[in-house]
């Protein structure tokens, strides 16, 4: 069971402030707990029906994950949905981890005030597609660990290396690496050949990359435009920018 | 001002029923409405504050526009946000226009049961950045003129011509024009040369293609995975596949 208490628990780590004070995080629906069960994060605790519970008890027993059987209602008193899926996980907040000898050699994502979950989540969610794992967020990006994003990604996040810093911080820091990014009258990006390593930089949803961003660029792209359409979404934007640069 | 009467109206028009009912729909916010006015469409009533009116004047002027001034309580009345924008205009509903001579000659988009109104919304604009305006939806996807597609396609809407139909008596009346879709196992869209004519068909967000299409796929391409995200968000996927297919 879950009891009232619990349920307040985890409806409080809808708020960033709570997931940082508790260190972890909510999962929900099936699909996606299944991917956080398989991946490295530390499960902390998982509430389902008995029904779900029965039908991945063998999955259950390989990972070696004990369930808390609860009921529809519980669940609807913890669940941040308007419906309840059928299983709730708590997972522990991964620590950040900076992968030096990942920077220096791969291409790492780099996200510059991007503020809508929806649009974090697919970005996490198309990078994982394209098999880039190392994602570092500027410190005014949307909290990964959301609830929105976390759904978003579809399980894509469990298997990310995200890291929060200040961007000039890191650009500072790695000054041979690098930096692209998409903005007006750069090279086409389809005939543009990514270097490797290289930060690969997408910007706001309105404003694009920003001026503190813009000063440490080394190679601007752009996607050209054919028709009317004042901008690109930014995870359409991030989606074509990963596929060319790791195809 | 904006009388109780039409306020009830305006909101009734968040329904399909009612929008085809009066032949009309609903655009808000400023860059939207504004995109309108520079469109062909039938602009049948503009509702603003003051300030907005007096702010675009000149522009209002120049498309022959009259503004009923509204007060702000008045357009919360009317609105579909929990915040109301400055201003909110209605327009008739386009007749839908099946450009025979664009279908053989072009490439035209063809979306199978989209179903999410953002993701619809963005591959509208996605579209639009890449100069494909002629796009067939099937009769299950999300009506365009819903609010929330209006809004997620930033004005692009009213420079495409949309058309709702079954897809079967589409591919069945242009047999000669070839069909290509993602689906897995194809070629690899980043080397496939799309044929023109050709209709370019984006699928469900979560079965892609729905079999009644896939029996008349003449071309299959594939998006190369190289992470392990289950799938790509279906907006995105369209990015790239209007990106590969117009570039």
């Amino acid at each position: 069971m879950i009891t009232k208490a619990k349920q307040k628990l985890i409806q409080s780590l809808k708020v960033k402030k709570y997931r940082k004070k508790h260190a972890a995080f909510v999962v929900e629906g099936s699909k996606s707990v299944l991917e956080l069960l398989r991946s490295s994060l530390t499960v902390l605790k998982v509430y389902a029906l008995p029904e779900w519970a029965e039908a991945h008890a063998v999955e259950l027993r390989k990972q070696g994950i004990e369930v808390s059987l609860a009921k529809q209602r519980e669940l609807q008193g913890a669940s941040f949905l308007s419906t309840a899926d059928q299983v709730i996980a708590i997972a522990r907040l991964p620590e950040e981890n900076l992968l030096e000898s990942h920077i220096t050699k791969g291409l790492t994502l780099v996200l510059d005030g991007v503020r809508d979950p929806g649009n974090l989540g697919t970005i996490i969610r198309t990078a994982d597609w394209f098999g880039i794992r190392h994602i570092v967020c500027s410190e005014d990006c949307v909290d990964a660990y959301n609830p929105k994003v976390v759904r978003a990604t579809m399980g894509s996040l469990f298997r990310s290396n995200l890291c929060y810093l200040e961007l000039a911080d890191l650009f500072a820091r790695f000054k041979e690496v690098p930096v692209c990014a998409a903005v007006l009258n750069g090279h086409n990006a389809f005939e543009f050949k990514f270097p490797k390593p290289a930060f690969l930089v997408i910007g706001n949803e309105s404003n694009g990359v920003q001026a503190a961003t813009k000063a440490h660029l080394t190679h601007a792209v752009t996607i050209p435009r054919i028709g009317k359409a004042e901008s690109l979404n930014a995870a359409v934007a991030a989606g074509l920018l990963c596929a060319l640069a790791m195809k």
